[in-house]
This record gives C-alpha cells, structure tokens and sequence, in this order.
C-alpha cells in the first residue's frame, strides 16, 4: 500500500522516446499530483530540455541512484533499462510501472489491465508491469464478455501501427513512403525489428513480424498475446492463437477478433455490455459505414469496438474489430491509469 | 468443347481497367496464340490507343454487336456490364471468362481456379466465371491440404491491396499518401467503396470494409470468400469466416489464414504436399525472417506461403500467411490460364 501524500515524486524513465513523451503529457493532461518530475533517460538523450506544466524539466541520465525520493518510477525504456534499473527504483522505495516485457510474467509481478484485473496492484511487490500494447486492447474489449459468457478461445490477426516499434520507425516509415513514391531506393534501418540484422520495407507493405520468433514458429509479440491474455484474466485455459502484422499506419493498432464464448449469447445483449464497459466505444453502424479506424482512434484514450458480428458457422462464436492508440491505452495511459489507481488507494 | 484452330479472336472487356491491362500484358508474354485481338471499354474510353506485341490497337466501345467472330471474350469490366454483354457474347459463339461478380454464384456458370478445379470448365454453357481475389489466392494454397486432409474450417482476415479498387483507388492512395506528409488535407473520393456515399482515408491507416454490407453484418467481400469457397471445393460443409480490410498497399493481397483440418496432419508434410503443388511458392524461414510480403510477390504468378505454423491449441489446425498479386492469381492471370485450359482442350 503507497503512503497517501497530496502530491507525489515521479520520474520517467525513458522520458524522450514515443512512450516516455505520451506518459509526460498524461501526467499534464490528467493533472496527476506531481510534486516533483524525475525525466530520466539514457546517457545520449542527458541534457535534453523537456516541458512540464510550462516549467523546463532537464533529461538526466537513468543510473540506480536516480530514484531517492521517488514514489512513483514509470519506465518505458526497453526490458533491459527495466532488468538493471527497476530493481533499485524499488530499494529506493518507489513503485514501479513498468512498460516493458521485462518482468510482465514474472509470477510476484502482477499484469494489470484497469478495466479487466485492478485489484491485481494491491497484490504488487514493488513493480507493476503494463501489458503489451496488442494485448491491452484486446483483453479491455473482451473483458465484458468474459464477465458475462466466459471465453474459450481467441484467433487474432493484428493491423499494427509502426509507432509500437519507437520514434525511429515512425520517421522510417515517413521516409520510406516519400522514397517510394519519388521512385528512389528504399532505406531500410529499422524494421521489423531493430535487433535483427534483416530488414523490409514497411512502406506500401505488409510485414508478418513483429519482434523474434520463437521455436513454435510465433513471434514473441504473438506469444506475448497469448501468455499476457491467459495471465490477465487469471485462466490459463483461455486458448488464443495470435497473428500479428505490422502496417503502414503510424498511431493506432487494428485487430480482427474472433472469439468462441462459453455459452451462448444474444448479440443485442453483448452490444450493451460493450456499450456499458468503462474505457470501451462502440462504433458499429454498418448502414451508416460506420466502424473503427485506426486515423480515428489516435490521439484517443478509449478502446472502439465495431464489425460486431455472429460467426456464420460457431453458435458461441463472434467476430470483432478492437481499435486504439497503442502508445495510449496501449501503453502511456494504461500506465497512468494504473498510477492514479495507486494513490486513490494510498493510505 | 471450344473448336481447335491455329489461333484465335480474342476481346478483352474493360481493356483500360487495371485487370484488363493486366490480360492484354499476359496475352503477349505468354505467347497467347492470338489471330484478332478485340479491345473493348466503355465508350469513355472509346479510342484509346494500346500495344499489343508491337502493334497499336484501338479500343472499341463494348456493345452486343461487339462479339462476332470472337472465340474468347475476358470480361473484367464490372459484374453490369457482365450481365448486359456476356449473353450477347456467347449468343455470337465466344466462350467467357468472366471476372466479374456477375455469375459466380450460377449454377450453371463454373467458378475456376484452374490449380483447384480446372475440370469444371468442361460443364461450362459459355460463361467460365473467375472467383474473387481474395478467394483465389486462399484456394490455391488450400488445396493440396483439402485433398489429403480435408478441410473443417477456415478462419481468415485479409490485408488488400488498394489496386483490388482500380486504377482510381491507386491514384486515391498515392494522392492521400502526399496529402498526409505534407500535412494538408486529405481527398477522399473513392474508398472504401465507390458507389456509396461515405468515403473514408486510406492512406496510414487500415479500413475494414471491402465492397457493400450485407443483413448478417459481414460484407460482400467477406462473403465472397465464404460463398465461393464451398462452391469451388465442390464442398458446401467447409465452415469459412472471414474479415476483409483494406490496407494502404498497392499491389498484392496478404492475408492470415487459420485452418481446421479433418484429419490430424504432421506438419513437415504440410510444408512437402504445398512445395510440390502447382502455383505456390513456399517463403518459411523464420530463422532467415523470411516469409511472403505483399511487395516481393507483386507482378509474380505465383502464391506465396510462409508463417506455416502447428495451432498452439487445436491439434487439427495450423496457421499460414498467404500472398499473391491481386490483380494477376487474383484476376488476369487466374482468366489467362482458364483460357489457355480452354484452347489445350480444344478440339
């Protein structure tokens, strides 16, 4: 349990990347009671000048020591930023939010999506770590559904944007799309994943891969759907089967959700559900052409639900379209959200 | 039977359009033993000036008298003037090769896809319809699975290219796609569909709507694949859900396909029977990245096949990323091979 204060010591770690600025502005927009702002980041970002409520807040550089009298760390600076420095953030006695992969499934580590598994912070042992961004959508618009029906099993197919991948893709995408509409070579430096010596061109493309495969033949970032999905809902017999794709889109992450649920439904009634679900908006109209886009949903915090469908062939089975920003809900805002959870529960 | 001669009158319906342009190149590279070739648009396109091997043809406007002494007539002009000229068409003695929508769904017109049912043409009554993109490039990998498992069902999403729209829809993209970089307004006049009155940006961004909706909330495009699927397979029991999205690609479908075989299969066999089928190229190394992307098997014939991976629950299933040049497998080569069938077998 956090020490209730009016106001609170924060620091992000990772401060000048697409999370990192996101979680800054929240903080701002959301007026988070922030005593004091920490911008940390690593050695070649030290120095840059961020902005915070009109004041200037100087980057600093992310070392074990930089959390003395910290309450809250938010760190979004990859799993082995996190690996290294969350541990001391800890000592220090701050609570960690951590957005990377690196301790999601660590079993003293809870996995929190607000909507779907709040309660899951009080059991926090120092670090509560934010789901991955093509996870978070998906589970806070199925989790209405699995409160009602229960869930037997996912198959997922995801549209997802190129700012998932970092600033640095962003601009490779921007770049590479005015290469090839001048008809020039493609520069490829980036994607699909910046580790891995082979890249592909992302402009007017499809990429099948997104972060390292695994020896089943699934991409981490599928595998991640599939284990952070069973963890989140505390059911490991949900199946779920992921396809995830990256596109050129720059904000905003798409998926095609087919669910089989456990019983049988009413599709009037899993409309309401959705309707009445905190964080979620349906825009499902088809007379109207009205159904989410990713260009639509950027910039939002909520998850928009729409092709809302019964399966021609599964009497249990539905089909969906799940669409939000995947640098917000699916990463700084559900890393927020669960901050501002910590200090109304503080005592 | 098509009566065997040294060479035949060949039109092309919709000679101008992005398919139609498509056929006239195959024609000529593939050596098409051609004595007349006939162009045919609709009169705005009337007098426009093409090549065929060398030679320059005028197009003519396409009308019921448009026909005589033609052998081969391919229609790619829309499923309307399908319905108005084909009659006439076959009434002069020409066998069709319809790549409309008009008569897929005929019983009495054969839907082929030559890899998958090329002896279907033989019931033909003059009409030989050609199925839809997104369902051609999914057959043709699917079949050597369905002979030696059979299929239960298919759960697919797709990733399509905007040339599925026309030569407009390209031109909408690469306009929009300039419009966002420098920041002005986007134009929007064509997608998703361009006889409804609700148009929506395509450029960065993913629109899940492919052609009208129908009652059940799924769309033409979706259903397509659905309908078309079960009659091609002679097999109306395959379960087949599917959720069609535009992309901002130009050329080339991608598409997530999950499978339901009726057998237990072993996968290293899967990876055998779809190298030695005709018409597919299997791209499946993960430890390499390698895997089909829409931009390598753009102006190709084949179908590319990669992300070949055992389901992690259903010990029937399997995975795949499916890839094919929608306006070649997909349309004009799909029509082309139809009548190089037609002409082998004539007699």
């Amino acid at each position: 349990m956090m020490k209730k204060k009016s106001s609170y010591n924060v620091a992000v770690v990772g401060a000048t990347g697409a999370v990192g600025q996101k979680m800054i502005q929240l903080l701002e927009e959301r007026d988070f009671p922030v005593q004091q702002l920490k911008l940390l980041a690593s050695s070649r970002s030290k120095g840059t000048v961020l902005q915070f409520k009109g004041a200037e807040v100087i980057v600093e550089e992310a070392t074990p020591e930089s959390f003395e009298g910290i309450d809250i760390a938010l760190f979004s600076a990859g799993g082995k930023t996190s690996k290294q420095l969350a541990p001391h953030a800890v000592k220090s006695g701050a609570v960690v939010i951590d957005n990377s992969n690196g301790f999601r499934m660590d079993s003293n580590v809870p996995l929190v999506v607000p909507e779907v598994n709040i309660e899951d912070i009080q059991q926090h042992q120092g670090i509560i770590a934010n789901p991955n961004c093509s996870t978070i959508q998906m589970v806070t618009a199925l989790k209405p559904l699995y409160d009602r029906y229960g869930i037997e099993r996912i198959i997922v197919s995801t549209y997802q944007a190129v700012s998932g991948a970092g600033y640095q893709a962003i601009q490779e995408l921007k770049k590479q799309t005015e290469e090839v509409l001048k008809g020039e070579e493609v520069t490829k430096k980036i994607l699909p994943v910046s580790s891995l010596p082979i890249k592909k061109q992302i402009a007017f493309n499809a990429i099948p891969q997104i972060d390292i495969f695994e020896e089943n033949g699934f991409t981490l970032e599928e595998m991640k759907m599939v284990r952070e999905t069973k963890k989140i809902f505390h059911d490991p017999q949900i199946q779920v089967t992921a396809t995830c794709v990256r596109i050129p889109v720059v904000y905003g992450h798409s998926e095609s959700v087919y669910v089989e649920l456990k019983q049988d439904y009413n599709l009037a009634e899993v409309l309401n559900l959705l309707k009445e679900a905190p964080g979620i908006v349906v825009v499902d109209d088809p007379a109207n052409q009205e159904y989410p886009l990713a260009i639509d949903a950027a910039g939002k915090l909520d998850v928009y639900v729409g092709r809302i469908r019964k399966d021609l062939n599964h009497p249990r089975a539905l089909n969906m379209w799940i669409v939000s920003d995947n640098l917000l809900k699916g990463a700084a805002w559900n890393a927020v959200q669960i901050a501002e959870e910590l200090i109304k529960n503080a005592q």
